[in-house]
């Protein structure tokens, strides 16, 4: 049968980036305690493409995520694009997963167990042999506003706020350590399971330390720029305002 | 050309509904001080189709919208659903507008003006002459929860909750009927603008007025039972919680 | 500590479901050919409230997820709802899981396997001991245009398509059975991997086989309807249109 | 009242950006042919912060919001970043618009006419005085693969799929200009209203036009590399195939 890709473009002109995105799969991720955990990610994969040929060939790249192992390290994923820069005959590769990633956490006081759930993300660029890797978590936290609790003669208004963290880094980091950061740099933790006393203490806690959206995106970009392993990052702090229909955010790239 | 739609149904089923939807179109909304507003709606239109034919003529559901004045009031709804089952040859005809509605407001101390946003839906199912029509609005609010107040020493959380109201009546009600319900249920309405002032008032306000979303359903259920002109409700009320990464909500149906 | 839930009601009406929604956690399902899968679902759950209570105690719809086995079937999720009511002393429970759930497929002609995701989704409500039980499925199918085909001189437009079971029945149904019935109901399956042979057999088996919206739900809603364990069944399909920016889309509810 | 936001940070770090996004405004634009339409945008405002003050003043956005015409052009927008520059006393503004642009299109053999909608964006970072615009616009075609066609004995599958442009120019641009560019790169624009005829004409021409994604995104991106005001672009399409569950994709930024 023909093969149509392979026809020269009608237009040459070389495509940065052509792949499928959209797609759903089971995926195993290695957790930092050396266990691992089941999830669902979204993935999006890609090749660039010359100028001369009219199509790349997409069953290509599901045949890499059917033949990859599914469970996800840095070694794995590595192996994933250099799979698909040979299969596809590329000189670079593009992969990106999305997906929540779990964590049993103990509450405050009564140390009740429950489970939260981080929407995290793995992407990495394999150009000519070389690989930038992105590796990334939202972390949703509670932020109290200092505005209305310093000119309130009661109370300040509260809402959940998200962590967006994305870092480069040499050696070895892990969606935990961006957790910790993220968790750290708000008023205080959500949890999935707060019993009276955890409720009392949380409420006390985000009380204890009001923080405007700018307060919690430096929180966040000094926990990386004073990482010895981190090389970049970008962090975005969203703030879904208790008092407004809309939204409040900070961004600060890089540490520049 | 052929008319494959009149052609003979392989299997002779009735359809309940049939038509288009996920349109999007610029819409103008009559207002309850008689001005006007211009704003833009995702809609969906259908009709029933008899068990004989195989298919029903869906670019005349565009036509009808075409036709259409565009400007949305309750007498020009009730013609394009009597338009659309006299194009189709239908027996029934629904239509439905979902689109955001503008308010002016003024902020409480301050008295400055922003403008708040609420998504609203129109909705009518015309049976055999007889139209059921149904209004809604999603009014935003905030809450503050009664039980981290009452356990706190300092503070409780407070969180931005959705009231969400269908409902059916007799004779003429409003968007603005409705958006006054769902913020008198809250522990304080939103705004889109607070000067410092305002921001004292709206906070001292909403801890004055702790809520559950248990208080806020059954607030604005018994705004709305209590209507002379209601005949029948639905009230959700969803409170995106700042101490956890999930959602309380509760629901109320009719007042039975 | 106060328990502010216990407190009356301001407003003494009862609550038809009050409860946790947007919860994301990890689930196990089991499969029809007795294998179980790894999934992430979304979960909403909810009892009624009586009228004189103020507040339902939220956290206890978390302690009977964490004390669950997260391993789904029928006998499981029984048990979920039955430890809710026992946890919450309601009369009334409600649980929701809506998941993607996967399935590994073999390409008509080469029979390469890859991974199709469907969202799937259990419901159930128990009410003074009795439960009412609904399965669904979201199956993605190809349509190809009835209408076109015979009025083009060549070609005809196609486009993908969503067919939504959802069922009552007794005894035992699988997801797979609903899948099964909702990718025979359109103009061909989708898979997730097609070699060139395989994409050469799909399109001639589509444009074999051409369907309207209205020729799909009818199709589906038969094949429900005839199931001899089926007691209910709403099927809706939409269909992506490629020729406008809208979907067609069309719906059955219970064989009426 | 206090003025918490003037506060000494404690963190010395600037902040790149800082803003409300998420509201949604009424917004009149202006056509090419010198009418204007009116529409509803998502909007987002933003500043820089510099390390020393502990917040910005977010009030002030939608003062400056409130403040301005409402009706969007080149000149309009500038006038609104500058405001947004003097009131919050920075040295960047950043805002952004995201709205649905309609046209009133004739189908191509019938002339009817019907309204088709394009989400479209305007951009603009002012930065120590100087503005760098940015303009897109996401335009829906229909997509017939060149695979499908070649190796099928009948048909070939098509598919909508949208053609995201975004822009940098010189002089002046409109946004019918890139709706325009990108309607030309697939197999065929896509309308919302479309008689016998019209789909007769549309399937013929999209199959003697069969592109891939890859065929598309050159197009698009030779239209805007040959276009002598243009100094920059980068366009995504993104193909929702209709023989899979996911979407095919390709990248090309800048005419490098």
């Amino acid at each position: 049968m023909e093969d149509v890709q392979k026809h020269q473009a009608e237009i040459a002109m070389p495509i940065d980036r052509v792949g499928v995105k959209g797609l759903k799969v089971p995926l195993v991720v290695r957790e930092r305690d050396s266990g691992i955990q089941h999830t669902v990610a979204q993935v999006s994969l890609a090749v660039d493409l010359p100028a001369e040929f009219k199509g790349t060939h997409m069953s290509r790249f599901l045949e890499a995520l059917e033949h990859w192992s599914g469970e996800l390290d840095y070694h794995s994923f590595r192996t994933l694009l250099d799979d698909i820069v040979g299969r596809l005959q590329a000189r670079n590769a593009h992969a990106r997963f999305v997906f929540p990633y779990f964590l049993r956490r103990r509450s405050p006081v009564s140390g009740t167990v429950g489970v939260m759930d981080y929407t995290c993300r793995v992407d990495g660029l394999l150009e000519n042999g070389k690989l930038t890797f992105t590796l990334g978590a939202d972390v949703p936290v509670m932020t109290v506003c200092p505005c209305s609790k310093a000119i309130s003669d009661e109370g300040a208004h509260s809402q959940r706020a998200e962590v967006r963290i994305l870092t480069r880094y040499t050696g070895l980091l892990w969606l935990e350590d961006l957790i910790e950061i993220g968790e750290k740099a708000g008023s205080c933790p959500v949890y999935s399971l707060l019993k009276r006393e955890d409720e009392k203490f949380v409420t006390e806690t985000a009380f204890a330390h009001p923080t405007f959206v700018e307060d919690v995106v430096r929180a966040a970009a000094d926990g990386l720029a004073s990482h010895p392993q981190v090389t970049w990052y970008k962090v975005e702090v969203e703030s879904f305002e208790s008092i407004h229909n809309h939204s409040a955010f900070a961004v600060i790239e890089s540490g520049k």
